[in-house]
């Protein structure tokens, strides 16, 4: 904790007066009292992200899908488990905050109904699970963006830079991040990540293979300078 | 590690010439490189039968689906994402071991296929998971059971014993311990559990609330007695 305080003291406060909402993990959509539906997100991405904002000034409320890290210093930690949970809590922050960034792997489909009792095997004679698709929160919170900067995530197999456009556009996000899952070094938990940030205005960088960390700090780093060309462009 | 070789100095090696073979945690059924079925199992109970097992002078194979629990020390571990590798894992082993405790939550059903890219929401218009059985790991075993003994576990949300009795004829195990996941204190992700455990013969013991380390304890002390049964009534 000294350290971690003491590292806030020593960095630029440059995100101080923004209030970062950050989503991170996995979602688990439920089938019974024991079974779920999930994915392979570790949360690294997000907590990373929630860490380094709060380092450099803003106040952040980190809405966290089960995952088995421990609570940032001084961030405003929600736990939930399925994304009707995130939605809700997403929801509830978002008047509130001025960056969003999407870092969670939210499911894209859950069971359309949860039993109340385990399923027993016998009683799944042609056993197939209906799904339904969960809430769209990405959409949510574009629909009420108003000046807020938006950053999506999109981790592909294939085809990447294709879908993280397609889905920055269709999302109205400020920045995506993309990166593929299968290459060695990036995606669900690993420590590092290869990504490559595309830009609304159509610019795509593509950065080196990074610890989640540094990933953390170069996404920030392009908030404070898309903030700044807000302010340059607003002048009369 | 010097204070768990102390424990095994300082215990009963009631189980030494034995080696018991356990599963644990839970498994892992892929839809696509990213999507899975799984379910809430911790590994808690089968990580401290290992560990106990191994402190009274059992040689110790754990086959774990994916847990966050460290190795306990001097035992071997066996890491395995699906039913289909657990079982795998689980036959390689078997012809060594004495003693099997089945405490692992193996998925009943995975997807019939797993999609080779992550799919796209776009993709699944329709969407419905269809799904098969996984392999029976407790059958294949009671199959070539020979003098083994061989326990099971039956969590479960409701008509406990009759769901646990059922289990342990089909599959011919010496014991199965019955608990109800539904219970507070007991089931998945608990320091605690509440079990029952039933007896081939008939018998039926209830616990308290214990730990899971009292619990393997526990088990493990039913086992010994079990085999000094069997070398008596095996006398001429």
């Amino acid at each position: 904790e000294i350290f971690e305080r003491a590292l806030w003291l020593l960095t630029s406060q440059d995100l101080a007066g923004e209030h970062l909402l950050v989503t991170a993990g996995p979602t688990r959509e439920r089938i019974d009292p024991v079974r779920y539906l999930s994915n392979d997100s570790s949360g690294l991405m997000g907590y990373a992200l929630a860490r380094a904002a709060r380092q450099r000034g803003a106040q952040v409320t980190l809405v966290s899908g089960p995952t088995a890290l421990p609570a940032p210093l001084g961030v405003n930690l929600r736990r939930v488990e399925s994304a009707a949970q995130m939605l809700d809590a997403v929801l509830a922050t978002l008047p509130a905050a001025t960056l969003v960034i999407k870092a969670a792997a939210v499911a894209d489909y859950r069971p359309c109904q949860m039993a109340a009792q385990k399923l027993k095997k016998q009683q799944m004679a042609a056993p197939s699970l209906a799904l339904e698709k969960t809430p769209d929160i990405l959409s949510q919170i574009a629909a009420c963006k108003g000046d807020r900067l938006v950053v999506g995530f999109a981790a592909e197999t294939e085809r990447l830079l294709e879908h993280a456009r397609d889905k920055l556009e269709r999302k109205g996000l400020d920045l995506i991040v993309a990166n593929d899952v299968t290459q060695a070094g990036a995606g669900f938990e690993c420590a590092t990540n290869i990504v490559q940030i595309l830009h609304a205005d159509g610019r795509c960088e593509a950065l080196p293979c990074l610890t989640k960390w540094a990933v953390a700090h170069a996404l920030l780093d392009r908030l404070v300078a898309l903030r700044c060309q807000r302010a340059v462009d607003s002048q009369p």
